[in-house]
């Protein structure tokens, strides 16, 4: 299997999205004055101008991962996804998040639906260090047909502060942050694996889900449940990495010896061509791979390369750091998140994705 | 008719937020660190601290008048309705819009759509002077059964410089500024009424749609249907509002003359309420009806006390200014948005809306 014939139509998209941002002109607001666009190498689009600072405004949703969870009546992650989508979308631009507006829509308001969400997103509010400054519950009997749930978190960080990945250069250090499980990305081709197998969302997990570091959420008891598993929520990286900026800021007086970072989401690896135009990226000490990767790979019959297009693969996130200061900053993290590794480097060897795993190669994101 | 019976339920509405709410905590940003939350009277729950400056965000969507669009697959309104629903919000606490991100959500991607919306949402950017910061796309077979649209609107002000009604007081003028039509509260009675009496969306308006100061969206010829009108772009206030306060800081150093603000939504004239907790607000020289809501109110027998509590009748927008200020506020407000009108007076009553019609009161909302 893979993840354009379980129903998504990944070309289809680009055309739709490509026509969208061709509908898109130039903003009216004034370089020099709140509000005007900042176009930065990398293509994150969302800085704009603030006085001596940048704000970043980051808007997603869960995906598909939701109706896994209304499936089994359990919301207590969906919020934490929800904010972490946003969240690890900013820090990759170096950018510290703040504050965080929720938008629900549901076919008809239901408190126990409700309460649950808010619940959770009061504690990834906690997790990501963020107020939560708003939020609206739209309820749309003609749209949707169970909830939907999106968000969008602002971010700000001085104006020499920004990430950008034009800095890097062939010898940086790529240092890997484990993620917890499949985050929120990939539930279409995950959907369908499962929905082949054979597999109810509330039978036990057919492998032992045990992994270093993450802790599954549970509401049965006795062996954990497909839907424990799958459900576990994303990782949320603010702790290390807003604590890794301040950390080198208030030690060295800049940010600048990371050169780059990427949320590892839809795409896999290959976000990581987004960063350079020109440079290439070895992996060649991947990080431990959670087992529900290895389950859903043998029972979906995946390839290595569609597996690390589609997954995380247990790395959410990734930094590029100066050969100088690797030590000092994987000492850092490590402290924060246990289990950050040294992955690979950067080199100068043509614009790729390669990884101590042949199969696993990439040219174009 | 009334909107309750048109499918949707207040008080579970109300019972879901309330248990939402109940679930959030204090946030864990501390007062004087940017992201701190501001809490001001009149309860505008958006306030951020940064710095020498307050940040607000607005997230809202446009709700079931998008069923009348996919409807009759015309979109070049649904992105000005969802801009509007935002920053209109954001102007009255004073804030300035700068930024905006969309959240469209699909049961497939669909070029047509997304370049329709996309060129909807770059008219509003233009219409409301902020900069498109971004925005994502999501493909949900299983969630929607076709497009919804939201987003989330980012403004700032001075930290001095909120309006919050506060400083309200009897005898302050109360000016409105004209609505363009129904704007994008109460669909769901809209299109209940529609449906019983029989008409189809593409049939020719039953009554003349022509009203001062609009425009209606045409892709007929002949004479207008019953979807152009319906799907009339909500208007944006933000040149007259922010205009008004950058013009009356330029003059007299403040703000201040500006006393509340409040943006006439679901709710109707009870919105009002919201901006004091023991003073009252005398309408005695409403605006002009728009003629929709003379058919709908007739069509739909519904009583004009329901009337004023679903719909803006004509008013989007609402000012309370101080006496001294009223004229020279009036002079600038009705030069940059024709038919704004001074439409009654604040005064120390008794905490209720009263209105020329005696049918017309509120004491809740």
């Amino acid at each position: 299997m893979d993840y354009a014939s379980s129903g998504v139509d990944i070309d289809l998209e680009g055309a739709a999205v490509a026509s969208l941002i061709g509908s898109l002109q130039r903003s009216t607001r004034k370089p020099g004055t709140p509000g005007a666009p900042v176009d930065l190498p990398g293509g994150f689009g969302g800085l704009i101008e603030f006085g001596n600072h940048l704000l970043a405004m980051a808007t997603d949703g869960v995906g598909s991962k939701l109706q896994i969870a209304t499936a089994v009546k359990q919301w207590a992650s969906v919020g934490i996804d929800c904010m972490a989508m946003n969240v690890n979308d900013l820090l990759c631009v170096g950018a510290e998040p703040i504050a965080f507006v929720d938008y629900i829509a549901v076919p008809k308001p239901d408190p126990e639906v409700h309460a649950a969400v808010g619940a959770s997103l009061a504690k990834a509010c906690e997790l990501a260090n963020v107020t939560l400054a708003g939020g609206e519950t739209a309820s749309l009997p003609g749209i949707v047909t169970e909830l939907d749930l999106s968000g969008t978190a602002l971010g700000f960080l001085a104006k020499d502060d920004a990430i950008t990945g034009e800095t890097l250069q062939a010898g940086d250090v790529l240092i890997g942050l484990p993620s917890s499980g499949i985050h929120s990305n990939g539930f279409s081709l995950v959907r369908n694996i499962i929905k082949h197998s054979g597999l109810g969302y509330e039978d036990a997990c057919p492998f032992n889900p045990e992994f270093a570091g993450r802790e599954i959420p549970r509401w049965t008891e006795g062996n954990p449940t497909v839907a424990e598993v799958l459900l576990t929520p994303t990782r949320i990286y603010c702790d290390p990495v807003v604590g890794l900026l301040h950390h080198l800021k208030a030690e060295s007086g800049t940010v600048h010896d990371v050169h780059g970072i990427a949320h590892i989401t839809g795409g896999g690896l290959s976000n990581l061509l987004r960063l350079h135009d020109s440079l290439g990226w070895h992996i060649d000490s991947p990080m431990p791979i959670p087992p529900e990767f290895v389950w859903l790979q043998q029972n979906g019959n995946v390839t290595d390369l569609e597996m690390h297009r589609t997954f995380n693969m247990g790395m959410g996130m990734v930094l590029a750091v100066s050969k100088k200061a690797s030590e000092d900053i994987l000492n850092f993290l490590g402290a924060k998140n246990s289990g950050a590794q040294i992955i690979g480097h950067v080199h100068d060897d043509g614009h790729k994705v390669t990884h101590v795993n042949s199969q696993v190669m990439f040219q174009h994101y």
